[in-house]
């Protein structure tokens, strides 16, 4: 694989001069194009053997471009920040947004390379890194963003050259560590481990180009002119794209009317089977409230010592109750340990992200408990039902949403999902009495009434959230939440319980 | 997941009957669409609890369906034809071709479930079991096909009544093994196994629909409407996305036009390496051949015994001499255990089904020696060159064929590729011989001229080629064939010394 980059290739600073001044010209352009588009953002990673030229090759592209919407980012190790949180959440917080450049420097590829080569996670761990980088690479080339991986490469020999001149160089002697010729050392373990990332990560989606990094020359002006070439490409076909999928949108909305009404007419859901007669009297809610709270306070203050995290996730329609179960849930904790997010419509800021982005950001340092009322599976009710979400976006969404909740069970979060259900009587009483109550009516609106004519709908893409992402390390709870009191204390319970066994582990 | 499943639908025989008039009439029409486009294939798997209606729901689409383009096959106990190859030779074997269904029962999810329930691998191996299957549905997928995976569910209750009825009666005993009490015992692990299996591979490409399998009219009526609605949408997205797909190639045709002449002049490849001056003299050859043909002969006789499968890959520009080299190693073998296959422009059916189909089926028996003169490489040197496959398509090809690759050698096979390497000049001297010589003539077509006026774009799509598939299991052997007993001789020693090592193993 890397035999073909190790041909001496080069150029004169002449010829250098005379390429760069057409191709930064071509470069800017066609950065304010995709600036100018705001459809997509643009990934770009370094890798590649020390001394090839990684450094160099982004520091010429922040000079060629404007580098004002180029975000330039090294991974180092990680941050306090970085490393109370799963593995990816320091990668979701540097994307791009739609429009803009990033540019990364051992990122993603670089913490599963070293500890493969120094035999700190074995094959499988090996793999299962690269296949969640595959997973996180496909979710944001699904949704449009262009990624493109240099792998900027050196023979041994050069290598070894490059280090020595390096290390007699007074000005820049102080780059030089030890680490350094160890890793010469380990030279062919690298390029052992890094040949199968590449055979394994390199998609159509988002490629790797391998480039001979011995000549600065001819290098920069290879990476310049991929970089050309590919956002040429992706410009053109990103425009295709939406025209495909805005064709594909209205089509399908088109047939979708055509058949409204058709369909077998039986159509039992998981909710049929929730007993909304459950109850508990008032006199038994105020005697184990106190109860139950009291646990889980005891129970997340161990959980606070312990660095384990919470995280809580409420759905269900409107009125269900989602903040009366919040509140006692929070009345209780210490608030420098637990955050509550209430998600509705994106921003513009959000918008111009993967829909994930914005929950992303939310994950919480060790020992925190973060409640979500509302959540990431907005994609597949509410953007599914009124059509934000295309079909082939929210039916992607329950592998991204699997893959997601995988890397925050993996990390030691706690992750429970409460879908709160109510009947839609139940729902009828309880706007009009937000109605009546003054210091309820605001959280009454009309887009309650409007979602509320699409009972069905929304019962129907919730019975299928659950088929496709209640699984076994991560289920969801239906709580029988007709009876405020009852729901309320079979989620405290729950919380409990899930708190309980996390401590015990 | 799965508790969506076990509602208790069901549908009475008359609301089914007044259904199933309709929908089989849609299906039949939809089928008939399908088959007039002839662009895309259909893939239906059914995998699920025993008991849950797989069998009838096949014979239902049978029957709603004209059964002529519909191929259904349900795969039992691998026969010998199958275990003596890679695990996915018999998947390509039995793929429909544009504009057919292929209805699967117990295909390709089988064996890892059984096997992984059984205790027989790991996690490991059942996650890269799962990756194989993701790669081979992508692929299918990406190359239009649509994929359809339906998982019939009943709880073990409803399970357990299942066996006891049929056990009961006398006329259907017979389907009832002892090993189905065995699995009714084991249901829970099985179930936790196809959770996993079903958050690993449900993707928006290749969908799986959990199906409640109680009751036979709604189980029925139901798989059939998911067929309808999916068929449905897939008629359209293919279409546009054809659209698509043409007005990108045109697009890119008219940017490559405006291009032509730019990028970096020195353009070294791999090839400028290669020292064409090598040579031996022919009374070196005389002296040398028969010796290595011996020991090839020798060699090959032993793997034979030893079941070792071997495939050796030719590829290199017109006149390279592959036909000689070819020629030299089968000319000591027993005809019984080699064939040559040479390939060029794919046949009707050949292009009925994804590029690499046609080179799954010639994948050797146990035993064997398998030469391609030309092969899979094509999709990324004459069709990329021609424009027969798109900018996204041959992209994607370095990944597919890695893949592919992999499982051969995972299964054992002895893979050597070789690239034969002349230079220009040597070309002309071969072509000016081949129309001299009466007996040559024959070789030499106007389709070599014109792909000699190409000779930097095939150098450069060569070069990609051996970058992209050139890795540590699999690495491209370049081959001086300047000199044809020089390249002949350095050929035969490859093979031996494969052999050697493959049975030193």
């Amino acid at each position: 694989m890397f035999q073909t980059a190790e041909l001496g290739q080069a150029l004169s600073k002449k010829e250098f001069k005379q390429q760069e001044r057409v191709l930064r010209t071509h470069l800017l352009a066609l950065q304010q194009e995709v600036r100018k588009r705001n459809q997509f953002p643009v990934l770009i990673d370094f890798a590649g053997v020390r001394g090839a030229g990684k450094g160099t090759s982004v520091n010429l592209l922040n000079k060629w471009m404007d580098a004002r919407w180029i975000r330039t980012h090294a991974y180092d190790h990680p941050t306090d920040e970085e490393s109370q949180r799963p593995a990816f959440w320091k990668f979701w917080r540097h994307l791009p947004p739609n429009g803009q450049i990033g540019i990364h420097m051992s990122g993603r590829y670089s913490r599963p390379l070293l500890d493969y080569v120094y035999g700190e996670i074995n094959e499988f761990h090996f793999k299962r890194a690269l296949r969640r980088i595959n997973n996180f690479e496909k979710a944001l080339a699904d949704d449009g963003a262009m990624i493109l991986k240099f792998w900027m490469h050196i023979s041994k020999d050069v290598q070894k050259e490059r280090l020595e001149t390096l290390e007699n160089d007074p000005l820049r002697k102080w780059r030089m560590s030890e680490i350094d010729w160890k890793h010469y050392e380990m030279y062919d373990r690298f390029i052992e481990a890094a040949e199968q990332i590449i055979s394994v990560t390199n998609t159509g989606h988002a490629p790797w180009e391998i480039v001979e990094g011995q000549d600065y020359f001819y290098r920069s002006l290879r990476v310049g002119e991929i970089i050309q070439d590919r956002m040429e490409r992706h410009l053109v076909s990103e425009e295709i794209r939406q025209k495909y999928l805005a064709e594909m949108r209205q089509r399908m909305e088109e047939k979708a009317e055509t058949h409204e009404n058709e369909g077998i007419n039986t159509s039992l859901t998981i909710f049929d089977q929730v007993d909304l007669s459950k109850e508990i009297t008032k006199k038994q809610y105020k005697k184990q409230l106190p109860v139950a709270q009291a646990q889980l306070a005891n129970l997340h203050a161990q959980a606070v010592q312990k660095n384990i995290s919470t995280i809580l996730v409420f759905e269900g329609p409107d009125a269900a109750g989602k903040g009366g179960c919040i509140r006692q849930i929070t009345e209780v904790l210490d608030a420098r340990y637990f955050k509550v997010y209430p998600f509705s419509a994106p921003t513009e800021i959000e918008r111009a992200h993967h829909y994930l982005w914005r929950f992303w950001s939310c994950i919480p340092m060790a020992g925190r408990m973060t409640i979500f009322d509302r959540s990431w599976y907005g994609r597949v009710l509410v953007e599914r039902i009124e059509g934000f979400a295309g079909d082939d976006e929210w039916r992607r969404a329950f592998a991204e949403i699997n893959d997601f909740e995988e890397q925050l069970i993996d990390s030691g979060i706690v992750l429970l999902k409460f879908w709160l259900q109510i009947s839609k009587d139940e729902q009828l009483a309880r706007f009009q009495s937000r109605e009546e109550i003054e210091h309820k009516r605001w959280k009454l609106q009309d887009e309650d009434w409007r979602n509320r004519e699409r009972w069905d709908e929304y019962n129907l893409a919730a019975h299928e959230m659950i088929q496709q992402t209640s699984v076994k390390d991560s289920p969801w709870i239906l709580v029988e939440n007709e009876n405020k009191h009852f729901g309320r204390i079979q989620v405290l319970d729950a919380v409990c319980s899930a708190l309980e066994n996390a401590l015990a582990d």
